[in-house]
């Protein structure tokens, strides 16, 4: 079933509030299984509101309008909606009641502007309000459903969730339930990792498969449209097999609010392996990536910043020879950053970074050229070198991802 | 003039991602003196997006289209506004040769995907992308101007403010130029700023004062309308003084793109000062600001990532006395923690940083609890308890910003 969301609020064309709530709508009515082809924003207008409204119901057979319940002079989507469904707004008792208990408690006097909350429109459903005065409705013709919802969204969701849901579960045929995955990969560009999985993502309506870049990482959102969970995963457990044979490689994890970090501070509790990081272009850049990380106390001590030569020789005991023969973008320094930072603080792991952030060049190197190292016990160290594009904060970044992809593939490989 | 926002993005509409897009462009289009009637959200479908360009047409004069501007057969924008305009696409000879660059440094095959990102609609104005590939443009015709921006917000933003700005001023009718200056605060609260600046910000016309919310800090944008920069500047300053009046002391800089940590490395190198840190629960974090700036290897050598009891005894030499008798979580290993990183490394600021990132408790302090002591070569340590609130990812934030801010009144002192 096609649905849209329309949010009334001149604040949010003013950019003075973001609209979350279009966002928060979105994901729950894609999960109960309709379509949501639109948002719109207008403003607190009668006729701009009302265009909006035949808009709509030209192309959805739900239309959830958020925002314009409140008890002022510019809250007029009652209203709006009566008038365009023909329907007249009557006061309700049980709202009238609440909004009474409420000015008494208060100890205010009740005004025209409170009464106005108790509107609703004849013939509707009410949407009881958890946490506020303002009501919501359901009304419903022969072709459309129009779901009235408040504007904060402190008392929207709680209403959407506990009053709205079970209502909008009524009106769908079957439960076509959606259930998706997100899985996150490194180390490959959107356009490349699109190009590998073009037949997949071109012909598979069910599962889909949805890419999206971030920065310094592509994620891919499986989605499967089924009755129920245990077929829904079935179904995405088999396309991700597909995925898998062609960009697994690049694969280092699930979920939303997952990240390269977290994924490298996991591996290491869990393999009770502790690290350490001298850092010169990076600046600290690593080691605070970490320390953002609940629990990373059980893996992570401290570490060094030595952004000048001077740092180098001080805080790690670089060598004269080789900063003089090599410098200090040198695969030669790099090497003994992260050998010494290992040894001064005893870790299992450790992890260099040396080069030029830009935008001028250093040492003839230009901007962008990163060598990092990774001396871990027992093993050889091994050192890389990168050439980052962009600017300073990129380069940076791009540094720091591309250290913990090195952490990560040496901890699989134990 | 009447404008309107589309972000095209099925994302979007599935709730993945928040339409902050409109909410940045709603309040530059508010300032430059747009009025902005209507956001729309439409999917990556064809049809869909040239219903809602006809609809734009019928309603508004600048209509900004964000997203779809990336290399994948999904990425529609430039093909759709390109059909419905009436003209070809054709290849930009600038953009190429930027991504065959950016394609030849990474050492990637140039796919096709790529060329499709140099495409440019025929007889369009080409808006430069200063963080990334895709190009924007300005399309315009008789009754019409599209604006075509990528979706990223870190590409999106800088377009905008650098590069489509001074050419959607054009557009507006001549008296109307608008000048503006952005202020930064830190230290006070946006309730509190607004409390004090509340009859300036509530009965001012021309210049408007717009208070703006951002992580640990406030900004106000001063609006002047004026039919030149000089007269518009000379009511700036008039409103400033005014401002500066009521809540100057936490006043710290202008612009859009500076920073508190810009203010305090611009500081540094003006007065030729050196600085380090010894960072425990920020991790290294106050030196990756430091290190994204760009010119700070003049005042910064390098410094320590003391994050355990170990590392602050091996590198700092912290001594085992005060560890025992009072924590890490004290004024007394705050002040040794700065102090002896300034000794190590000879300079002239050293920023100290520990106490309780959270979410658990630390020696008995809540989460949040933080020491920041900043010794300064031939004058007294200064050692301050903060009481930072909500995650750890901000509680660290909020230290450093607490910490750069002592440094800056440190230096202004002086």
């Amino acid at each position: 079933m096609k649905a849209e969301i329309i949010a009334v609020g001149t604040e949010i064309l003013l950019g003075q509030v973001v609209n979350t709530n279009a966002t928060y709508l979105s994901q729950e009515l894609a999960t109960l299984g309709f379509e949501v082809y639109y948002h719109t924003v207008v403003g607190d207008n009668v006729e701009r509101l009302e265009e909006i409204l035949r808009d709509a119901d030209n192309r959805s057979q739900l239309v959830v309008l958020c925002g314009g319940l409140g008890p002022t002079d510019d809250d007029l989507t009652k209203d709006v909606v009566a008038t365009h469904v023909g329907k007249k707004l009557i006061l309700d008792p049980t709202a009238m009641d609440k909004i009474e208990q409420y000015i008494r408690h208060a100890g205010m006097p009740m005004s025209e502007n409170n009464r106005r909350q108790a509107l609703t429109i004849e013939g509707s459903i009410l949407v009881e309000n958890p946490n506020g005065l303002a009501v919501g409705s359901l009304v419903q013709n022969q072709n459309q459903n129009y779901l009235l919802l408040p504007g904060p969204p402190g008392e929207l969701r709680p209403m959407f969730y506990e009053k709205a849901l079970p209502l909008l579960k009524k009106m769908l045929p079957q439960p076509d339930q959606l259930y998706s995955r997100v899985m996150r990969f490194y180390g490959i560009g959107e356009s490349l990792l699109v190009t590998e999985l073009d037949e997949l993502i071109r012909t598979q309506t069910n599962p889909t498969v949805a890419p999206y870049a971030k920065t310094n990482e592509v994620t891919l959102r499986i989605t499967a449209k089924a009755v129920n969970e245990d077929i829904a995963n079935h179904m995405l457990d088999h396309i991700e097999e597909k995925i898998m044979e062609k960009v697994g490689t690049y694969f280092y994890g699930y979920g939303d609010n997952n990240s390269l970090g977290n994924v490298v501070v996991q591996l290491l509790i869990q393999n009770n392996k502790t690290i350490t990081s001298a850092e010169s272009l990076t600046a600290g850049l690593f080691q605070s990536m970490l320390g953002d990380i609940s629990g990373v106390s059980k893996i992570f001590k401290g570490g060094f910043v030595t952004y000048s030569k001077e740092a180098k020789q001080k805080l790690l005991n670089i060598s004269p020879e080789i900063l003089k023969e090599h410098g200090v973008v040198s695969a030669a320094c790099a090497k003994e950053m992260s050998e010494h930072a290992r040894n001064i603080l005893d870790t299992d792991y450790s992890l260099s970074f040396t080069g030029v952030a830009g935008p001028e060049e250093l040492e003839g190197h230009e901007s962008g050229t990163v060598w990092i190292s990774l001396a871990c016990k027992g093993s050889e160290t091994q050192t890389k070198l990168y050439h980052f594009n962009r600017d300073r904060s990129y380069i940076r970044q791009s540094a720091v991802m591309a250290g913990l992809d090195m952490v990560r593939r040496s901890i699989l490989k134990c």
